[in-house]
């Protein structure tokens, strides 16, 4: 009669007659088993429940900045819950290193029944970048197509859904431009960075002139680099320009969000800066992350099918690599470097500035 | 009321209503949810269907080992199956990372609603255990008690089932005994062998004798190791003194499958070994990768708890810490080393023994 | 009196006094240390170790095409090597995980002490893409610009001595023109491989036609693609078209070393062609690993200096990621998936070809 | 004339001229060379190079901790040091997957040349053990044996030098003592802590005692190990039991920084414990690559000498294997989890003590 010890028994709590038994082969189906078709559904299974993790991850920060002031010790929790993330989606690419283990051969055996099922159609990856903050004017016009073209009907109207609420992109920017410390009563910090910007600048032209061994052509090719280097610079400098560059797509966040995320790079030492800096230089990372995974998945395709289509009747590879950088949603972070600055010729900060971004302890 | 496009849709082909749909969180239930359940859960279910995919793999190869001789394509096949699984088992240790961005402080939130369901009702593992060639009687008496005491009637019924059939190391050992490279007409390998054995291991008596820097207590260790290693020699080379060693379970293959393993292993250079030699190395290689994810499993516990109880009401770190050596299978071929000799000792084979482990082509 | 124990020492066998004794910053010279420099120079310095041995095991391959005809034992020689390599090249991937703990401000603190050393200097790495393959025509201008401009007289005396040797390309290229099985008397095996290509490519264009899910622009899109791949199989299967193609820079590989290729994937079941088909996909890995160094590499320049430039008074970043592609050298064997089919449609050999291709053993 | 362009030359910059100048194969001095003796030197240099750069950073943060009160800035720069050190350690790791591309017959041709020589006698590896705060009198006696036998008399004296300086260890012991917010004015932490802890164990004791799964044998070793654990626990708020035990050696901490520890472990979302939190973690994980690598390397040796002897005369596996756990520094940390409670059984702090630990803006 006693059929089980009492209590949670491991199988029922993780519902694995549901999840073990969600593995049906459709060359079986056909009568002709194809031994790799098993690791081909396991494989995108084992990414879907990992996409759903994430979005319970980026969920929960999402939340967290909207329902209140974010406090110091949501921060931390914050940015643990991102490099959570992180490690998800190195276990995401090394999903590719076994699913690279299927030989095109094998593959081509069971290609044409999964026709036209595809890849695209993962509802939950799109939410994702959604939820990231990719705008769906900022999708290739071929990724555009096909959420209308390729998705259900419901599933259309999940990715409404999503996109009607706010994003992580649009959070964070908000969470920038509330920061406080770029007000300071009598010390103009951008006019002591414009000075310590200008003299690199100059070393920099100097660093490319003197150069002997730069071919004429490469030199000059330099200088033109660094004359938008400089451009761009002023821009920072300038809200005016700053915003006509934004206009032409040249940057996402708005003025005052950039200035505080520069601000929070270069004095990333002072405690209060400490996790910050590590909270936008982990939203650099989930980019990078989810760029090396469309890569490699590129990469993937290329080696199953060469110049072949794909199951969805279109080259994976080809739409893969283009959305690789395509699709990143934080390249106002990512290009941030530009405008750091050596950390001597940083501006020194005044001493009550420094003091107010230190622990209360011992005051 | 075209609700999706035509023919197999993404979702459905990878019933993805199940998969997303068996994630409950007990402490949610209890009305205070506790955010990294989620993680646990689905860290465990992942866990599971690749346990899915290696018991799929290696139960393929133990197939094509029984149904008939085993082939030379078939070779390569093995081969790449069981590199598939090694690939899968480091995803499986890769895990433990994502696992462990979970602190103690925020699973001791759910840990007591979970008792007292526990790791070790993975039915799924323990069949692999079994069907790798784990035995019953070789398992620690704790882990042999948990098949009873801890597993409902069903699954231990699976247990049966699972240990009624033929494992990997069974028809590894039959296969080696077949194998018909050790009879050569009118050459005694084995009497060559041995020479090049007893030369070698005099000149490693010279090495501890002669070796200034050696302290006399560390000598005297070294020289009883020699001799020891001295009688495994002898063993391999007198079947009734390996078939007494093995009787004390020093030795888990017979004595014609370990001469062939042996063999394979000096000779792994001519062609038609390359690949036998590949796939015992392969075995040693799959014992190796869940010896490491049963220490880093341990660990991870260790992180969580420290000397506190697992949810199955005893020491998890301690518990997986012991299993990780003591339920090795491929025993035999780890220890194979020690019956290597270098490659300029090696008894030269008679042309005729290589000619036949060469091509036809052109013959 | 007695300084170290008796014969080899450690310290000495590894001549660390020379090795740990080649480490100084310029910083300090300047009298104003900078912590990371050191961190700088050893990583680097640990590439040029490697790039050794790299240089060293390929060059060991080469030799093995050169010296004689290759003999099936070397053949799994030289997987091993170029596996080794692999594993070297992953090493080299993963010090950019280290170089990137130094932060662009810290970095900047001695960047313009290192004017004009760049990291396009290095000679070994320059030798490693010639040995692989590399022609000097098929450089990017400005790479080519290089070798002249900034390296020493004497460095680029390396350069030709480098370019005056065969390439592991050219002696891979002249192993598969030698390869014999692909005359098999009586069978046509090329006619076969085209009907079943025919029969592919009409059923990718029934796929494409069919699909109701893709945008009318994609379908063309797709149509053209498909026209694009039929002119390349036709071009596999004629040579006079495939000179043509090969002459506009399509195609490195002579028209029977292709097909070689082509024979060797279709059919790397068989047991003479195992080996082979591994060396061929030990070739992709090893462009394909390069590709990823370069690219990760360029990620890292990107995020010390963003738009800036690099000490080499050059965008590091803009010249590795245009060379990270530029620079692959084993191409053919990358498109090589284009030209595979299922194995379901592979011409049958006849039983003689199959049996010529098996073990001696036992005839 | 003009040998090469002006100014810093890359190649003299890393003094590549003694870096690559520095392998000499003692198989080639006797003629006869093995083609794996180059891989040998050079893993073990890229092995001595990185160690120079652990002690490097390792020495830096001593020198912090030493010259004066520990700034909340330097913490920062101190645990980026130490994830830059966990990454080198990853990369020493990955190193061994390089060397295990040598077979052990290969290893076997040039084994006797490298006699008496030992990795035993890496200097710098000593010394990092010492750095990080590993004594003498810990070591396993052959480990210690060693020191004197086998190193030369110059090397003998550097190992006096590197235990005459304070260690890792030490510096953070004191820090830990110094730590100020033990002392709450009215407030005793301690004892409501000891409440949590008695309420936690007698939880734990009901679970062992209704878990109907359990075999009686594990109840009462469970039971057992409870009480253990409950001892353990009046040791920390028992200054003189702690004494006792820590006499024994179950703590190398003083009681007030385990006190310390502790609590910054429990309470480490606040903003002033975020980075000693990560700080003590880092040190965890700083041992636990160290273990690993000496496991892996026990592993490695195993695989190339099975219970054969080393080239030191001694087998290396065995001696490794028993360094891997004996040779852990920061034991006290990686057992600290034993101390940890549910979040929501923590103690309340008072306000003003919560208040002390966050960021002065805006007070």
């Amino acid at each position: 009669m006693n059929k089980k010890p009492g209590g949670l028994y491991y199988g029922e709590y993780l519902q694995l007659d549901k999840v073990l038994g969600a593995q049906q082969l459709e060359s079986e189906k056909r009568g002709a088993p194809a031994h790799d078709e098993m690791l081909f559904i396991i494989v995108h299974q084992a990414y879907e429940i990992w996409f759903k993790q994430i979005l319970y991850e980026i969920g929960s920060i999402i939340e967290m900045f909207n329902d209140h002031v974010v406090d110091d010790r949501q921060m931390g929790r914050m940015v643990a819950r991102l490099e959570r993330v992180h490690k998800i989606q190195r276990l995401l690419n090394s999903q590719i290193d076994v699913l690279e283990t299927m030989t095109p051969l094998d593959f081509l055996e069971f290609r044409d029944l999964l026709i036209p099922a595809s890849g695209f159609q993962s509802v939950q990856f799109k939410e994702l970048e959604i939820a990231l903050g990719l705008k769906r004017d900022m999708r290739l016009p071929v990724d555009r197509e096909f959420i209308y073209s390729r998705l259900s009907e419901a599933d259309r109207g999940k990715m409404q859904v999503a996109e009607s609420k706010p994003s992580l992109l649009e959070v964070t920017e908000k969470w920038l431009e509330r920061l406080p410390f770029l007000d300071f009563e009598g010390f103009d910090f951008w006019d002591a960075y414009e000075k310590s910007v200008a003299l690199m600048l100059s070393k920099d032209r100097k660093i490319i002139e003197d150069n002997p061994t730069l071919p004429e052509v490469v030199r000059e090719h330099q200088l033109n680099e660094l004359e938008a280097t400089r451009t761009r610079f002023s821009a920072i400098l300038d809200e005016k320009k700053f915003e006509e560059l934004r206009s032409n797509g040249e940057f996402r966040f708005s003025h005052s969000a950039m200035l505080a995320a520069i601000f929070i790079n270069l004095y990333r030492d002072q405690p209060m800066l400490q996790l910050p800096h590590r909270y936008l230089t982990c939203l650099v990372e989930v980019d990078e992350l989810f760029t090396t995974w469309r890569s490699r998945h590129a990469m993937m395709v290329h080696r199953m099918l060469g110049a072949k289509i794909g199951t969805g009747g279109s080259s994976g590879h080809d739409y893969l690599n283009r959305t690789a950088q395509k699709n990143r949603v934080f390249l106002d972070l990512f290009n941030l470097p530009t405008f750091l600055i050596p950390r001597s010729d940083l501006p020194t900060l005044p001493e009550n500035v420094i003091d107010s971004m230190r622990f209360r302890f011992g005051v």
